[in-house]
């Protein structure tokens, strides 16, 4: 069984993902902090948070996207899978001006997670 | 070929990994550590740990569960698989009193984990 | 469709790993940083980044190789996850002495990363 659109998803995750790794090169940079330090002003922090809290989020999403795709449908785990990206994008640009805005992106994404889980164990009984 | 153990086995780890990170966003509202702040209470810290742990083990977890599976058994694999998420679980709750209690689970897990490796190593190589 | 090249890859990838989580606890062993802290003096610090980033470049590096395999061909894509193996070794031993001297093996695991996700995109558009 080949699952193009999953695939396609994934793909644009990892472009998102290298988006958000590069955003805390830069700032690194920007604010001189040198490693192995990853303490620094609340810029580069907030830079930070966005990237360790995509990983999290990231290791839950990709097997839950693939599990829906594998035993439901590559189509649906498509569309749950470009709403948590979007979701991802919403809480690393809120993230970035205000740690106290990134609920909604966060929720969003957090939705889609779940309802991808949902749809692999919907598929795995029937 | 079809993986229902395998996959089974991710989706009960999902769930475990989803409950340790809400044990991290409970414990920043019960501290009030604000993000993007990591730094808190003892008690903070350990379930934070305790989630960043679990990231890092799950990543090598989840290929050597379905590289075991594919290679080799899928239900050989998911016995491998119930024993690490034990394991885990072990850890975590051990862990969320005290630090120094951390080292049955982690044990158990590992074991696990490298069984699974060995699993897949097995079966690529007959 | 069996995939052994991509397999192997990810064999020695999780013992690659497998070795830098285990550098970790060695540095916390003998430099005495109890958990749940994670601060220490910089022979630790360093050794706990390289594992970190490696968590970080993996994530991203895995599904990349799985999706060059799958839609491209299994045997280009071990030739980039042999290539990004040796970029991350070279990357920890060179962290390990000095943080100033990471930036080689980093580029090179990152561009066989970059690599593996274009390999994946031609695949899937042809």
């Amino acid at each position: 069984m080949q699952l193009p659109w999953a695939s396609w998803i994934t793909i644009v995750t990892l472009l998102m993902y290298f988006w958000v790794i590069a955003n805390v090169g830069r700032a690194r940079g920007k604010y001189q902090v040198k490693a192995p330090s990853v303490d620094g002003p609340p810029e580069f922090l907030r830079s930070l948070r966005v990237q360790i809290n995509t990983s999290e989020q990231l290791i839950f999403f990709l097997p839950a996207l693939w599990l829906c795709a594998y035993w439901w449908s590559d189509q649906v785990a498509a569309l749950g899978g470009a709403l948590w990206i979007v979701g991802r994008v919403v809480y690393a640009l809120a993230y970035y001006r205000d740690a106290a805005k990134r609920s909604a992106g966060f929720g969003i994404a957090t939705l889609a997670s779940i309802g991808l889980l949902l749809g692999a164990v919907y598929g795995l009984i029937r």
